[in-house]
């Protein structure tokens, strides 16, 4: 158990510990649009370029969902429905930037997607064809993702 | 999409953004002590005082899993397999010292537990009936903890 020190005494020596930075990322299934429905990824216009979930960092004093949910707001335009909490993601490999660990949701929205400014583009996918390679871990992720679909993986619920 | 900036120009602005901070807890099944098995709970020696699940930050570097394994080795003595991801614990105000989220998982371990050194006390609980009130969020955890017990809550695979 690593500890919050107290208020330190001036002139101590304070320990600073460096932790990895919390994320989520969101699958999106885009409703009325077929069964099973597509999923919704954008093209990250931002280092490093390619296809992905959308998702991002979770900001001080915000829950994993509200942050699922805003991020999915900011880069899709559309207002999702978190359905289960597919896992965490923290294979410190798994970003190349830095160690950024993901809770990954799956969640449904329907409406007309729209990409954010921060994304190059956006689209809809099948779950087992998305285009290759995806960034990060997301491939595994969609795997993980289609495997709860069949029914053949638990997940966890939302916390709210 | 909250972007990693590309490397400052010198003198430039950088702005650095804030995020909570990744923990986990785990919910520590002790085997061979009976059906249901009891759960271990450790009584914090620093504050806030009392009765909490196992614990504490995850380093850079470290997978999730890996950090509740070794902080339930640090803070029983127990080798815990991990059976499932129980949830994602984010609400600001589940810890008063600063915006802790916890991964939460189920283990299971044998033999006989040992309080660690930052720990005051251990104890073997029936999680039905742990002491009251636990520290932070974690009673809440427990009742999730029974309903997957149960059978009436689903929990996310561990990644590894």
């Amino acid at each position: 158990m690593r500890e919050h020190p107290a208020r330190p005494a001036p002139g101590a020596v304070v320990e600073r510990y460096r932790n990895p930075f919390p994320t989520v990322d969101v699958v999106i299934e885009l409703m009325g649009r077929g069964d099973p429905p597509p999923i919704v990824l954008i093209e990250r216009r931002n280092p490093p370029r390619g296809w992905a979930l959308p998702g991002g960092f979770v900001d001080y004093g915000e829950t994993m969902e509200s942050a699922a949910r805003r991020e999915a707001r900011e880069e899709t335009g559309l207002e999702v429905e978190l359905l289960a909490l597919l896992g965490v993601y923290s294979d410190p490999r798994r970003d190349q930037r830095q160690h950024n660990v993901s809770a990954v949701f799956v969640g449904r929205a329907g409406g007309s997607p729209q990409a954010g400014d921060d994304a190059a583009g956006l689209g809809l996918f099948s779950a087992e064809a998305p285009p290759r390679p995806l960034c990060f871990d997301h491939e595994l992720i969609l795997a993980h993702y289609l495997a709860w679909r069949r029914g053949q993986r638990p997940a966890a619920p939302v916390q709210d």
